[in-house]
């Protein structure tokens, strides 16, 4: 009687902790010491910086979030997610990407926000979230997808004019599905509404699908992405790269990506293909990588190239390609040091200007 | 000896958890898809345009936040809220209601944050809080409530001019008081403070007051309220619902509000009525609703009428008039389906304009 | 059987409340009603101005952040903090110091982001931190070093031009280091990268240390710390006090602090010199308390006088003076009853200006 009278008061005393399983906080803390180096060449000559830093999110985005999933009863759902990045190094958001528009900088969950229903239909969520080309990216890019070690042949123009920019990895106003598995097949769809019409004008809007078969060691599949931008649009004005917000002209984007992977046991391969192209220019780029796991060590490396048809106008956007070494050692489950090296060199058309980058890091991610 | 052992090790292994009983993570995650039509008509001729959306908040807002209450023995306790507002669609920080003011953009607990004590005396809190008179509107307010589909008369200024703008539902740097219930009666007050008197100019305030008599089905109260602006206040600077801070002008605006309801238990009805006065202007304005329940799901319809006493100035918001339409489906306590329909109208004194929107919506509330 | 599968079942029940062990979610919800009054003596005359204030961070700042610690094995831990400030007043961000710099608004950890290592070596973080120096002043300054009511002699020029201004408390892209203690002694080193190299000028950077002695009732220490700035530098740019980022100048700045403080049982004396220096000017502050406790309650006072050696240039911010009384208490470990009274005064070297603030205050601390 004592015994489950203890028992009992255990469950009494967990009471207001359990409430609190209807949500879930947790996130990554990822910092690293780093050496930089940024050399530029020009006609006028060649500058070349090196510096100590202390920069986050060398292997995965720093981040916070809560989420929760409901069992509705029936195989059902409900699901949602509200996650932010933030800079560890200065405690600052993340995932606006540097914007200079005032609202970017009260984005609090910048990387998703979304609620939904999950059940054997697969899962559909509404909110800001990722595209479902990003998606595939994620799954095929090298180095783990690491997020300061992963060279993925973009090399963009940063101006954001009329040359082609980089694709939005999330995008806001957003409905998203994913269906279930079917004997290794999966999909997934996203739109984005611009909600900018007006009455003279259509509104801009983001499409997104993925198709993938994954089965063992394998995983192949493609990956679409559309972006019909008008200008000053903010649809995806806190999600893009490199380029700032709002839009600056009416252009439509279209990305095709064709990517794998396989685990032979001793490594695994990662490799894409994607081609670009706005109204006016055309990009292709491709990208490899391979991992091989020691014991609680993975050593990998990456491999990325890229290159623009025409657009010529732009300075050191023109071709592009990267390579990077990664060794990682997990000292549990949660917690994982790192070090590793990036090089990667863009060039103008006539390669009358090339800017290389190198940096060494090594650091520690802790998720929680 | 053993299974107490257990019951020891389960104490022990949910330490760490138990030790958050101080605090409750909680939230509303709420997003809908949308058909939302604007028409305006002016002597020029009419534009309209109709577009679908995906925002957030369609029922209750949605929001994240951090709470406790700690048992300080006597029948006291200390209480906190800290409560922030987000858009599901964007991930911005919300419920500093489109301010431009740069200051607004890092208010990250915009709903309420407040720390105080309660006992047989009541409860008592320092810091941003709702106002005693918002907290009648929310409780006679039509279709439960909800953030987007109650029709609440209130067709006001949006210039911030000399015009009569809406009231503040929160205020910043404020006292509550909210006494215990006196056989069914109760009552609230809150001030807060302007914080910016100078050698020559008095200090903003606002102060707020609401008496209610609930017993049983029935619901009856009186809420006042008295905005005292300064040139440059921002005492209310991140509450307002549609003005731009910090103030234009010093300006002492009024509300008088006479609120019920009861609970036939087959339906219950709703209703308020509203007089708002500034140094200028007068408005009237009441708002009826009814809501029906058929199981797990609910039934709910309501209306409203503003109207101005001399307003004449100002474009679009001498009349104005709504109506909605609300289905809620339970799929458990926590997780709500719902379809709504709202219908608004506005006018200028002579009708030369009018202003007209509609929105169709169907969507998600989660609670964690 | 039955009793033990109770305990499996609480232990099964409250698995998802476990799973929140590895991080904690924690804060401080402080408020006080205040009366400020603010004179100013001039050539021209007097202006005196006195109101009525609810403020945050009376006791200690106002604050929310998740941590956690996770034993690696072997004595090693992977530790972390995020931590941001808020002012219960408004619900705003805080801790970003007032800076109007538009990166600043969206500092949501803005006290601590760092993630490190734990173990039998000390301990280790990169991120966001705290200098060094700050931690020796933290544990000798008066009255609890409470956020309002510690007056600390730091009369400074607040306009971030020329003259000396007062130390950063905090520093981005740093590393730091804190020694075990041995027989009584401990140190700790921290150091923060600029990251503003160019081809032309060197980085700014942050240096500071402190070493200490404590054993039983006594405490001594010494604290260094260096700031080199750059124009433009945002290293420092939301961990200053009382500058307006970016730097302004390119000026390097050095403090200099010993502390000391000794239990006697029936009072506790606190103390500390300072000494700071920039290219151009030189001051010294000295401040010292005591705290007596009576049982739940604890009475403190605190005095402190700053001096500049030639810093005339420079309107009220030659001479400052200042005292303070607090009494504190505890109604529960984690909530505490406050009241104080703060007097301070600053002067111009010719006295021709003179600036006095004066603020009672009565309030409540919650930490959760």
């Amino acid at each position: 009687m004592k015994k489950s009278l203890i028992a009992l008061a255990v469950l009494a005393a967990s009471g207001a902790a359990m409430a609190q399983s209807s949500v879930t906080v947790y996130g990554v803390a990822d910092a690293y010491v780093g050496y930089d180096t940024v050399k530029k060449i020009t006609a006028a000559g060649e500058t070349k910086v090196s510096q100590g830093v202390i920069n986050g999110s060398g292997l995965s985005s720093s981040r916070w979030g809560l989420k929760g999933s409901e069992d509705l009863g029936g195989g059902l759902a409900a699901v949602f997610t509200l996650e932010g990045g933030f800079s560890i190094d200065t405690g600052a958001l993340a995932n606006n990407n540097g914007s200079t528009d005032a609202n970017a900088k009260s984005i609090l969950f910048g990387r998703e926000a979304s609620v939904g229903l999950k059940g054997a239909f697969g899962e559909a969520r509404l909110g800001r979230q990722y595209t479902a080309y990003d998606t595939l990216r994620g799954l095929t890019n090298n180095t783990f997808d690491s997020n300061t070690f992963a060279t993925t042949g973009t090399v963009w123009d940063k101006t954001g004019g009329t040359n082609l920019v980089d694709y939005s990895n999330r995008v806001n106003n957003a409905i998203r599905y994913d269906s279930p598995v079917f004997s290794g097949f999966s999909g997934s769809v996203a739109y984005g509404f611009g909600e900018d019409k007006t009455a003279t004008t259509s509104a801009a809007n983001s499409a997104s699908l993925n198709v993938k078969y994954a089965n063992g060691p394998l995983l192949v599949g493609y990956g679409y992405q559309r972006e019909k931008e008008q200008i000053g649009s903010t649809l995806f004005s806190v999600t893009k790269s490199n380029v700032v917000t709002p839009a600056a002209i009416a252009d439509t984007r279209k990305y095709n990506l064709f990517g794998a992977s396989y685990d032979f046991g001793v490594a695994k391969l990662t490799g894409s293909y994607n081609q670009a192209k706005n109204d006016g220019f055309k990009k292709k780029e491709y990208q490899f990588g391979v991992s091989v796991p020691f014991g609680a060590a993975t050593v990998a490396a990456g491999y990325s190239h890229a290159k623009s048809d025409s657009q010529t106008a732009v300075v050191d956007s023109n071709k592009g390609t990267g390579y990077s070494l990664l060794g990682t050692y997990s000292l549990s489950k949660r917690t994982t040091l790192y070090a590793g090296y990036i090089n990667t060199k863009a060039e103008s058309a006539n390669a009358t200007v090339t800017d290389k980058r190198s940096l060494f890091a090594t650091g520690l991610r802790h998720t929680f």
